[in-house]
């Protein structure tokens, strides 16, 4: 496996250059953002993923993390690698200062997860899971719960994990059936729950979990859900830790790829009942899980970048060593990147983990200027375009991730298919991107019924506009411009005609949807590659050094508008043609 | 994992109803190939994929071939189920009866592959390399070497390999650097060769490589690379088996899939030289490699059908007994395919290995008249349409057999990434066939470069002028029509593109070619499925039974004009207007 290289001057390119870092660290809150601080973050940032993740992530792939008796334990070198985590402060990065944290943007604290992921995806799953339990406490608990687990899960002294799934609840949270039966200030769970990420491990003296449970009296259906803090050992008043509680690791799974990222199921209550604490009302557990989405959705669509970015730096860097064939027009054998179609597929994987950069990184600009913005008629403006591009980011960046790694493993040839080269792992693990925290369909449609449909299209048509506008101030000349104008022309025209269609038959907008979410990250990534060849040109008018990094930028912005963007007239087709073709064979016939 | 069952009733539409057996049976040399015989071919090979290959499938992913001090035991289960095989005369099944063979049509083995390759891909990969080492000797081998080793690797009593590979020659065998050196009436070799598939194993008493390797005097390049025979336990003149050779199975592969096809690194003349056969003429090896490429890309291409195929029933029937969510317009909860993205993802997967299937039979139908035409003229023009469609076979297939294998895990939402449910082994074990017998580049450069350039396109605008003919037959107000015309239309545009910038400038058909062959595959399909529809629309014209039978048809190639072949225009697109960016940004900027 190729060392990862993190690859700062691109993220301070899409920071400083393209959404804006100033602008953000403008903002209430926010002062200590610097652009010296953030520079000196990222660069010991990338130390700690190439340094300290990095080199775990082919050994975790091979070790797993392992069940014996209901204890997890974890690969080698894993828990060396958490204790420098956190006592680098990287747990407590964006998180509120009352707690601990250091209050930095998210925009920050998202250039320097995708360095996590990247670098170790298994890993960096243990500090996502906690920080969305951190985010549900700090959100909806009580003072008391707030103190009481806080500090120490924004320290990463305790992890935390969340307890959606069970056997017949996956996708559809409604069927729940763990059961919370109050006994003084508490309550005692009875329940199983699957797909438990970091549900047990060895990293930490205390886990908290996070979970979904029915009271004896709720209303059936998503309803009748509440949200309960469950800690592995009980924390007594002053914050020391009591007893045992009553929740056991039952088993992990086998899976595909993540191998060191403990998948557990967890049995609660197989004797007296898991001693649990409400968080917030009774009955709102899955409304305060939607408040946490928008994060936690970002965090998987980063992941897709990051195994991108990873999966392209080992293919480039062989490409450039495997000496194979003699290119068309050459004298002698070279390296296969001169090969026009091995180019095509390092373009092809460059282009997209760029675009998918560009586009996560201006959904957390966009993120905090929503949660931080005084102005609250455009911080209300800010959020609806946030939440109807989260589904994009996590939708689309995981599909292309998975795309961009299958490429990955193309470039290697035969060694592509050896496990030992590592080629396979980032395709192993890229896979769980489109399935866990909402699958591509429902991220699809989460972005037409909730995002599209639900305002009658304004955000969607909003952020058109501001396509159009873009189209309007490029070269007309340009390949890149009409690239996009088609790209722009198309997302409209399957926008107003989901719109349009809609009222007839539900089941149409729903059928198109995950043609229609491809068409939004085709599109939006687009839009913003444009952009970074229009700050490029600029830059090069300036007579900025570095020209060689400019130039680059235009020509990767050509090579998406030509391969990438032009996609967009196919889906579209599909979207207004195909979606009444999709229920038409009977059942029994498929 | 779900049970495989033959799909044979679409087997039999497209052997029957679509690529015209009764043609091809009435060839010179297939009397034999009687409707009745081939229906009980079918059926027992049905029985033998369903009831002795599929149930291995599963526990050899799990053990895998072993290797231990040079030798290679396979899993559990194998040596009884080759017996089986080889016991039913199946190895021998379109090999020439003059050896044992059966002499049955190529479609016929075609059909009865699929099953193997749907129902244990690892297996089925043994038998599929003997027909490659069968092919070789047969066409090019002296009578002695026929009568020494043909007649027990048609039955199957010995194996083959194909020994192409070392660590510097992948894709550019030019490089192969194994050593034959003269002595008496055969040769000394001297090498290393790397992936090859079954290249030991505990299933017969003996093996018989296929190796290039390079005489003393050789020319450098391609011209200088001979083909030898060199059996694990060497013959002796009575067909007895005399000492064990010179050549060692070093160790295996850790692959991401195929893990019960052992992929050897083989040693050749460790101590005094592995005893070989000269194969025909010397340095002429490359070229005898040339001759079996068409049928060993076509069986390629088959893995790619028959792992979708695979991978569609399993997902399939998860869908119909997984209840999750409650359907727009439904009252209760209901199995998941009634969902229209899962839907979608089912429709998708359904209808391109049904465009797959018609692609790789109609060529097989194509093979066996072009090699037993009595027609010279027809049979030349013949062989050029086969020789045409061969990368688009391989290539086409392939790929979206990986695409329909991804799909399946997706389907599965998060029990598709758990290994125990068996879609992720069906995603692994497709990754590779992407990959060996040329890759997708390779297959695609084949197409452009030796299939449509080096004829000028006669063959290609035959095969077109083809598809438009069945345009004009087919009811002009459908949508079915108007999505076959643009595809005919963009293919054309494209060929004709290529054909005009090649003489300019070499590398741009080359950046071009593997959007090309995808073309030519969505295309090909689509001409197929509205084949399909044709035939289907006579049938319940006719007032025959199995109505629902043909309405689906309909209704698949309906699917299939506005999903798939709707990808045809932004393929286009790309050829034309996307070749010339791929090399623009400078090695050191990637």
């Amino acid at each position: 496996m190729t060392d990862y290289v993190a690859p700062l001057r691109d993220i301070e390119f899409v920071l400083t250059e393209l959404v804006d870092l100033t602008e953000v660290a403008a903002l209430p809150g926010f002062e200590e953002a610097t652009p010296d601080l953030v520079s000196a973050v990222l660069e010991e940032a990338a130390k700690v993923a190439q340094q300290v993740l990095a080199p775990l992530n082919q050994t975790g792939d091979r070790q797993g993390a392992q069940w014996n008796d209901g204890v997890v334990t974890t690969a080698e070198g894993w828990i060396d690698a958490y204790r420098t985590f956190i006592e680098g402060g990287w747990n407590s990065l964006a998180f509120d200062p009352e707690f601990g944290g250091q209050g930095l943007p998210w925009l920050v604290s998202t250039a320097v997860q995708e360095m996590w992921h990247a670098s170790n995806m298994a890993f960096s799953l243990c500090p996502m899971l906690t920080q969305g339990a951190v985010e549900a406490i700090q959100d909806h608990g009580s003072e008391e719960l707030k103190a009481r687990f806080l500090p120490k899960m924004v320290s990463g002294e305790w992890t935390g994990t969340m307890n959606l799934t069970e056997p017949q609840a996956g996708s559809d949270l409604s069927a729940v059936r763990t059961k919370a039966v109050p006994e003084n200030d508490y309550y005692r769970l009875f329940g199983q729950k699957i797909f438990i990420t970091y549900g047990d491990h060895d990293l930490t003296e205390n886990i908290v979990h996070l979970v979904l449970a029915r009271l004896p009296d709720a209303p059936e259906g998503v309803k009748g859900i509440s949200l309960f803090v469950v800690p592995k050992f009980n924390v007594v008043a002053d914050g020391a830790l009591g007893e045992r509680n009553d929740v056991r690791c039952v088993s992990i799974e086998h899976k595909l790829g993540i191998h060191a990222s403990p998948t557990c199921v967890l049995s609660f209550g197989d004797s007296d009942g898991a001693v649990g604490y409400l968080v917030g009302d009774a009955n709102r557990g899955l409304e305060y899980m939607f408040t946490m989405m928008n994060l936690a959705r970002h965090a998987v669509g980063l992941e897709g970048l990051a195994i991108g970015e990873r999966a392209y730096q080992q293919a480039r860097e062989y490409a450039k060593e495997r000496v194979q064939g003699r290119p068309i027009g050459a004298a002698e054998r070279m390296p296969i990147v001169h090969h026009p179609d091995v180019r095509r597929m390092l373009m092809t994987m460059k282009s997209q983990v760029e675009a998918m950069r560009a586009l996560a990184y201006f959904w957390a600009a966009w993120f905090d200027k929503a949660s931080h913005n005084s102005d609250d008629t455009k911080r209300f403006e800010q959020l609806r375009v946030v939440e109807l591009l989260t589904p994009v980011v996590k939708g689309w960046c995981t599909e292309v991730g998975n795309d961009v790694a299958s490429l990955g493993v193309q470039v290697h040839g035969g060694m592509g298919y050896i496990e030992e080269t590592g080629a396979a792992q980032h395709f192993r693990d890229a896979r769980v991107t489109t399935i866990y925290e909402g699958t591509t369909g429902i991220q699809a449609n989460d972005l037409v019924g909730r995002k599209l449909l639900r305002d009658g299209g304004k955000a969607a048509c909003l952020m058109i506009e501001q396509m159009q506008a873009t189209v309007a101030e490029l070269d007309q000349d340009s390949p890149l411009t009409a690239g996009l104008q088609n790209g722009v022309t198309d997302l409209r025209a399957a926008t107003e005609w989901i719109l349009e269609v809609a009222e007839g038959d539900p089941r149409l907008p729903a059928a198109a949807a995950v043609y229609y979410m491809h068409l939004w990250g085709v599109v939006a990534g687009g839009w913003l590659m444009a952009q970074a060849a229009q700050v490029a040109q600029r830059r090069l008018k300036q007579g900025e050094g570095d020209s060689g990094f400019y130039i680059a930028k235009i020509q990767t912005a050509r090579y998406y508008a030509d391969h990438i963007l032009s996609r967009s007239v196919s889906l579209r087709q599909a979207i207004v043609n195909g979606s009444e073709s999709i229920m038409a064979v009977d059942v029994e016939h498929l």
